[in-house]
């Protein structure tokens, strides 16, 4: 068997997130679909983010094996072929059969892309969150920050998620202008449920000046979910990068 | 009766084109059905360019008249909050009663935006055309200096298209690289059917390299549509702004 690492990039507006699921369009089933068609065996694939419906990636990473000759020089070009329009191969690269794109992932990095502009954009529609309200990227870069280290983040996790611990590390946490927009960067070892789109929805708070930076403070330490606001919109969301 | 003149932007993807057709989508027939909603009378809408199915728009410009009171203060505001999410005004404003989106507009300028990466991208699949081989943006330039002037262009426009002349006066033809991707710029009077995707089609081959600069004067002089190559494809290619 050989292990395959794809770096790949979607649109998600017309997948239901990454996650295989029974009777829906999703990228893991799009990949596992085409793919085994391709080499004719049937074909896992694991991914380093479970990005949700909506959310877009640039730089997911995921890997599959094959018993299949199959050149990883050409593979990039071959899969593309037999990918639809909105997912494509970056990157393919055969790798060391232990590798694994979920497990040994040591930090993934989000983006959030705000579109802080009077009249909300039909062409960017897909790709942004839309905020009417001048924001201060400053106050959020401060609210950012204070979110930065190992925490338990359980006030910024979809309520009902079950997971084991809601302690993660957030390596950065930045806010920065660029014109129109305000990026949100978010790496952490690894995001709960809806995680990075409650912090972001946090942090539009205080960039609209209806809260201080030290209230994002005051919601991670209340450990209660009640106390931030609900997710910002999926569609601003995208995975850029997963590190080994 | 008040006239009314709106900056317009869309997501060409999902529409049939600018102009109204029976049992299609289209920007002019969505502008009238939601304005007529709104305003309680019919409404015509004029537009200053009628892109093709899958041709975007950041600065269409249209003009419409009513009877109705109705402030161009929050015109912007209310008209977007009745449009659907791939179409939205960026500007309104109240125009003389002779002011004519079509008539009275004395250039159109498109962009067409090539991505010039070895894979395609997913998520600008809708927004650019997509060519592999790298790209001399120096010699499309060069092309495209060729075809500034008034000519007859008659070797760039559709087969079979019923316009009086195909003489037009081509006010602007410019190409650069902007990392990995080639803007082709075209400003003229007004545009034969197809000839914005025509221009840049030829302009790509000479990019390849497969033909020199000169070979799109040639093709202009012969006047004869079967000179020329098929359109490039029409995503790539957005309306950025109309002069009076």
């Amino acid at each position: 068997m050989r292990n395959f690492r794809l770096t790949i990039e979607y649109d998600g507006s017309d997948f239901s997130g990454f996650q295989k699921q029974p009777d829906c369009r999703t990228v893991q089933g799009e990949l596992e679909k085409r793919l085994s068609e391709l080499l004719s065996e049937p074909i896992k694939v694991i991914g380093a983010g479970r990005t949700d419906a909506g959310v877009h990636a640039t730089g997911q990473v995921v890997n599959f094996r094959t018993s299949r000759p199959f050149s990883a020089a050409q593979a990039a070009d071959i899969i593309n072929a037999h990918l639809p329009l909105d997912l494509t191969v970056r990157k393919a690269e055969e790798v060391d059969n232990d590798f694994h794109a979920r497990r040994l992932a040591k930090s993934r990095t989000y983006r959030y892309t705000i579109l802080n502009t009077p009249q909300r954009s039909a062409r960017l529609a897909r790709f942004v969150g839309w905020i009417k309200e001048p924001l201060s990227s400053e106050a959020m870069n401060r609210a950012a920050a204070m979110l930065v280290g190992e925490h338990d983040f359980a006030s910024f996790q979809a309520a009902g998620s079950p997971t084991k611990t809601s302690f993660r590390r957030l390596i950065r946490g930045v806010c920065k202008r660029l014109g129109n927009f305000v990026w949100v960067v978010l790496e952490a070892d690894a995001f709960l449920y809806q995680m990075a789109r409650i912090i972001v929805a946090s942090l539009c708070l205080v960039g609209r000046g209806e809260k201080e930076a030290i209230w994002v403070e005051e919601i991670l330490k209340g450990r209660d979910r009640g106390l931030a606001p609900a997710p910002a919109a999926p569609q601003g969301l995208c995975l850029v990068s997963v590190k080994y």
